[in-house]
């Protein structure tokens, strides 16, 4: 579990271009701080890095509604906003806007530092470029995962798979005291309202309230100060590393 | 609409590169053609082209099953497979294995070829490998907005956003004959069954049936011979194109 991402947080961060790049921000007026939920006013064609703090991406749309009478004219409606994820420290992210559907980022914590930057400023730091690149191929990854979730007609099946999957990415190892039946596991470092999960699965947050509730009876969850989601470990889950070392670039046939 | 992909399609593509590539790969036994609906067994880790035909993008996962009993031991569960989108000719696509998730490909046309490659190949094309990336980078931003979709409330609003959403990436120019009454729009080029749009948008094949009859309806899509989903032109929708030229990387506060 938690494999780490490819663009190491600033902590433990073992180049020293990221140094480069915060200073050379600092020196351009290329980075601000945010206040928590404060929009983070992201201009398409740009890319941003999170420097401290958290962002959390967003989407929204605007669609035909159609409407309940067959004969009815269709109009214009705007949809929900929907959570789409969290972008750590050390990660970039890029918003488009393509009309109807458009993104949005928000600091999901006090004193969120953002740089920003264009793509040809990463022509001085190629390696770094290469990175960034490599960042968005991986969450890329991540959020066809999140897809294959959402794709689920049961709604716990997609809570369930939601936390997994954000638990998996962003969680820190925890343990409730030291008791031998205390808790052990994995918690998402950042708080998530019902309302929001509710947003990012196509539900309710009502329902989701309810859910949460069965899968904490059922120990396939825990909350900790009723803020924090963890995950517990599971001592049979095993990581499956694939050690293929076939000359074919295709499994073989099953 | 229909902007163009980054890497363009074999047909149109201005450089020479991706000759030399494809004979690279012949040479070098890097191709393989599939036929309708074959699993094309890509491995974790390798980078894979569609050189002629589509590839169907599908995910599944298993989860610790939460029964409905509240204190029953919960067992792992084979949830569904979820269709997660279209890779065309030209594009790239890597799959990941992750336990409890996992992602795999299907050729969605007859006689679709594929070529593979290690990363490191891409050291020879060092413009490729950026075009490759760039790729990955633009089918993220494409997945965001199918998130935002997928957060919606409303199985219609679901269903909508996400046929808009394909056909705006994959879709062709159609009228039906000349007649002024005729229709003129876009044209998904590969057909869906109603379980795979299901699958995407987490219903059930009977209700994609009912709500495509309800859109048909009120003239929001358009089935040509009941197999090829089309999309109308609003002649009211303008392309919304951010002209923005401020110093700043930040929008002006709203």
């Amino acid at each position: 579990m938690m494999q780490s991402s490819p663009i190491p947080t600033d902590s433990n961060r073992p180049f020293l271009t990221w140094q480069r790049i915060t200073d050379w921000a600092q020196e351009h007026y290329r980075c601000r701080s945010f206040s928590k939920d404060e929009r983070i006013p992201a201009r398409p064609g740009l890319l941003y890095l999170v420097q401290r703090g958290t962002v959390r991406l967003v989407g929204s749309a605007e669609l035909k509604y159609a409407e309940s009478k067959p004969k009815s004219r269709p109009r214009n409606r705007k949809l929900d906003q929907a959570f789409l994820g969290f972008v750590g420290a050390g990660q970039p992210f890029e918003l488009i806007a393509q009309s109807p559907f458009s993104l949005q980022a928000y600091s999901h914590a006090d004193d969120t530092t953002i740089l920003w930057m264009y793509w040809h400023d990463l022509d001085n730091w190629p390696h770094f470029r290469r990175e960034v690149l490599d960042a968005f191929r991986y969450q890329h990854q991540r959020k066809l995962l999140w897809l294959s979730i959402l794709g689920q007609r049961r709604t716990i099946d997609r809570l369930l798979g939601f936390l997994t999957l954000l638990i998996e990415e962003h969680g820190e190892y925890y343990t409730s005291g030291d008791r031998e039946d205390g808790f052990k596991g994995y918690r998402l470092p950042w708080s998530l309202t019902h309302s929001q999960i509710g947003s990012a699965i196509g539900t309710t947050r009502v329902t989701v309230t309810r859910l949460m509730g069965k899968l904490r009876q059922q120990n396939l969850i825990y909350t900790q100060d009723d803020n924090f989601i963890c995950i517990p470990v599971d001592p049979e889950t095993q990581n499956q590393t694939s050690d293929l070392t076939a000359e074919s670039g295709f499994e073989e046939e099953e």
